[in-house]
């Protein structure tokens, strides 16, 4: 009956779940150290495939990532998949509403970070087309062509999750950046498209000028005609088919099935998917919790296939040539960071905020990477200049953020779960006094986080006797300043009779925080003490905590707190 | 670089792309006839396949659904993956506490429900294994023990599902016949994991006694070692990864390495999925919204998806065979409801619950048909008995429901959402008297759904006068019991500026439900103003439900309320 032997089929549950479970631990690693989990996922590909394990074990590689055969097409099939529903997730969070909002200003940014690095790139390629890999079966019209498009580009969802992460997303400048990346995605992937029409390639059916009137027409029917049907359907659907299935069976069908028609024309499926995103995330009917399922799908599984299975494609190291790596990096971060500086200048935004734009804008990330690969696979660009274009996209995507909070002096607040470590958590406080509380909170952040736990106690309890620290709410948060301490750091103790700390509602506490930030780090302390204030006014939170039976059970209750009250109370958080 | 070529790839688009969308049309529309999902799943694969598109215009039918190639490849991949992903969704709702609790009618349910089945079916193999389809390459003692599993297992999924729509899950009765279902299906799939492990088949690791061995081990380690791990590791893997991307990486990828390991073994895939889901749902620390995420993801992309592609394997009418789905059907009910009945009456219930438990437990569903699929695909069976046996599984599903709803007189109650036609919402009353008021929307209601309109104002105005209908908080319910009206109708009318119903609480009403029911038809009447009164407790739905501009988008309200609640207030669902 199959054509898959039960070898495939279970090397192929072997490959996918090895994938998934690797690209969530190091997606999860690059995220501990503030860095995008799509770093991590692309590292776990790279040792999976034949950088390090093929290099190393080279059956066992083969054997569970064999490069073709049915196991093979398998992976690839899904892999196709996975771009083209990532690629409609991107399309889901254009807004083409803030895009006219933002007007002449947006349009300078656009053009101008996109006019100067594409000349750049596709200069580049007119100049040294040897050098940058390119193949002689391919025009050199159509070689630098996407060059240019390749420095150009923008990565819509890492900005936009830079600009969230900042607090920025919703001002001005957030808009005005996240509508220049819209208006550049869309041009971007519009002259990819006709690249990849122009080119002559295998089982081809149409000719390439077909091919890019076929581009034109399907992108002006999605935007102006699909767009509002898909507005004027969205409320049918709701009304007449089952919840959430019958819109997400909607959105992805459609999108599967323009992603089909795309590749049928000649250009790559995810600039199909891509336009129905656009033209369904446009929709007043489009609702956060469609979008916040798709998004779960998406990112919890396809995605990580995704990233991580670029690893198993080639050799990093064998590809790794260095100077071509610096080039494109440098050229491509100076263009676009320049043009978009000129563009915002020239679009009427002060000098700092015109950085910030430049080095916003300068993210690359997923799309870089997608854009690369359909160019690697349609055999425009070789392999090395494939893994140089992999290696700016994930350091642009690095630098963007940090660069964009240095220039407008931006910070993220610290957060109570990344400061209470799983070991200072004391869940038996008992009937104990204000000080003895203070004493035990103390040894436990002494032993957990390695501070001089006398020193803290000393601090606090002269704090607390200076003033006593009761919020109210059952909530006290005595504290302790300390010079030499360079990151914040929480302890909590509980005490489910209560232990008075003098608050101004007379109520005894029962979750004692002691905080402890270095002597000079104001902004610390009093982010720490927000978070705790923001949380904690939560009852059924407050609930929670007081019952949480260890430590690690608190920071699961605090990490994912918004899911929890969702499930209404504890103890019934089984379906 | 890959080895799936463009045409590949926009038919792999074009033919999920179909399923999925023909998938949920037929699935939407069995379910408007008040059927399981999965029954219009099926027929959309039917036509798709070769028994209707393929027979009608076979170029088009192998074009987007080869055979075999890569693109076979890629489907027959994904199929299988959904279907482990489903048996994954099925043991994550099976509650093992719940089979404890039960005990001793549980345990004389599930053996007795199970061994009388079993027994039919085994001994029909030994006395008429020809005209059953055994295959001489089969050995006769596997293909018996298979076609007794076959009869005698039950699909947890739609008898939970079941349950729940007549609102009998939560009582003794429910809960016994979820766990008499458990345990059938845990011993069910051991078996056939021992049938598929004593069969010999090409690419075999390891003979049948090791295959029997792993496979008993492995049950033994999953129930008993990996579940208390799992219980263990969830509050530290909330504690530490990013929510709810880690925990659905876990389970997704602990249950594809176990479907991996026990395809690998020599049983099918789907049985390691299955164990994890046990194992991992019976965790306290598993969150509702964890499921929620899985069920979406796998109910709307992947079910459609596997048991749409049922249909693409094989012609159902050339393989029908009147008098074998016939005996299938009858033996297969005869036996299970025979013993389930004497099962549960041994157990210590009264006949009424014994019957109930007997009807219930005799939907066979999805796990019926995934079942002979392996067992097709395994050459155990032939393609008469897997449409035999699809048959059966479809109407024990369809009869089920009603069957139980009959012998409990258990009613499902009326929703307002399934009485009031999209064009008998009057969205602008505007300023009008009460009397005008009722007189268009019993206009409405006559023209929307063919009643007279006169009648239904007569009847309605003449109850308001004997007394007024408004409830408070700005909702008004006038009604009329009219002799021959068979299904209650509601209209309903948006007053911004509030029309006096003379309510108890002063305020007039915004919201008008003109409710006509039949004049024996007390329940009906009750359930609808129940409905009514409980929607519109939210003043978040009133206020959404009076700014509603057609009737279409109040039924998409009404429909995705819950969800819409979430999204906060109106007006603020775009991302």
């Amino acid at each position: 009956m199959g054509s898959l032997h039960a070898l495939d089929i279970s090397m192929m549950f072997f490959a996918v779940g090895t994938l998934l479970v690797l690209a969530r631990l190091f997606g999860e690693v690059a995220r501990h150290l503030g860095q995008p989990t799509i770093v991590g996922e692309i590292v776990a590909g790279i040792v999976l495939g034949p950088t390090c394990l093929g290099a190393i074990f080279p059956a066992v590689g083969h054997a569970i990532f064999p490069l073709s055969g049915p196991v093979a097409n398998v992976r690839e099939g899904l892999s196709v998949l996975a771009a083209a529903l990532f690629l409609l997730m991107a399309g889901l969070e254009v807004d083409l509403g803030s895009v006219w909002r933002q007007g002449r200003a947006a349009l300078s940014v656009s053009v101008a970070g996109m006019a100067i690095p594409f000349g750049v790139g596709f200069g580049s390629a007119w100049l040294v087309p040897r050098w940058l890999g390119h193949q002689p079966v391919t025009p050199l019209f159509g070689f630098a062509l996407f060059l240019g498009t390749a420095m150009s580009i923008s990565a819509l969802p890492v900005i936009a999750r830079t600009l969230r992460d900042l607090d920025v997303f919703q001002t001005d400048l957030g808009m005005l950046i996240v509508a220049s990346a819209v208006l550049q995605d869309l041009v971007g992937w519009m002259i990819f498209a006709i690249v990849l029409g122009t080119l002559g390639g295998e089982g081809r059916i149409f000719s390439p000028g077909a091919t890019v009137a076929f581009v034109l027409i399907f992108a002006v029917v999605m935007i102006a005609g699909v767009r509002r049907v898909v507005d004027g359907s969205l409320p049918w659907i709701h009304a007449h088919t089952s919840w959430p299935a019958g819109v997400l069976a909607f959105t992805l069908s459609l999108a599967l099935l323009a992603a089909g028609f795309t590749e049928w024309i000649g250009v790559h499926a995810i600039f199909g998917a891509f336009l129905v995103g656009v033209a369904i995330g446009d929709s007043r009917h489009l609702r956060r919790r469609t979008m916040a399922v798709v998004d779960d799908f998406v990112s919890s599984f396809f995605a990580p296939l995704f990233f991580a299975g670029i690893g198993l494609k080639l050799d990093f190291v064998a590809h790794f040539d260095l100077g071509l790596v610096l080039f494109v990096l440098i050229t491509a971060s100076a263009g676009k960071i320049l043009g978009s500086v000129l563009g915002a200048r020239a679009g009427g935004l002060g000098t700092r905020e015109s950085w910030a734009v430049g080095f916003g804008m300068n993210a690359r990330g997923a799309m870089e990477i997608i854009l690369g690969l359909s160019a690697l696979e349609a055999r425009v660009i070789d392999e090395r200049l494939f893994v140089a274009l992999v290696v700016m996209a994930v350091l642009t995507s690095l630098a963007s953020g940090s660069l964009v909070k240095n220039v407008l002096r931006r910070h993220t607040p610290c957060r109570l779960v990344d400061h209470l470590p799983a070991r200072a958590f004391v869940p038996d406080l008992g009937d104990t006094t204000r000080r003895a509380a203070i004493e035990r909170l103390a040894a436990a952040l002494g032993a957990a986080s390695g501070l001089n736990a006398k020193e803290v106690f000393a601090a606090a309890w002269a704090r607390e006797e200076l003033m006593p620290t009761g919020l109210g709410e059952r909530v006290a948060t005595p504290h302790a300043r300390l010079p030499g301490v360079t990151r914040p750091a929480v302890a909590l103790g509980v005490s489910s009779r209560g232990i008075d700390f003098d608050a101004p509602d007379g109520k005894p506490a029962q979750l004692i925080f002691l905080v402890v930030t270095g002597s000079g780090d104001e902004r610390g302390h009093l982010e720490i003490l927000a978070d705790i204030a923001r949380l904690f006014r939560s009852a059924t939170l407050r609930q929670a905590a007081v019952a949480a039976p260890s430590g690690t059970e608190l920071l699961a209750l605090l990490r994912s707190g918004p899911a929890l009250l969702e499930d209404g109370a504890e103890g019934d958080n089984r379906k």
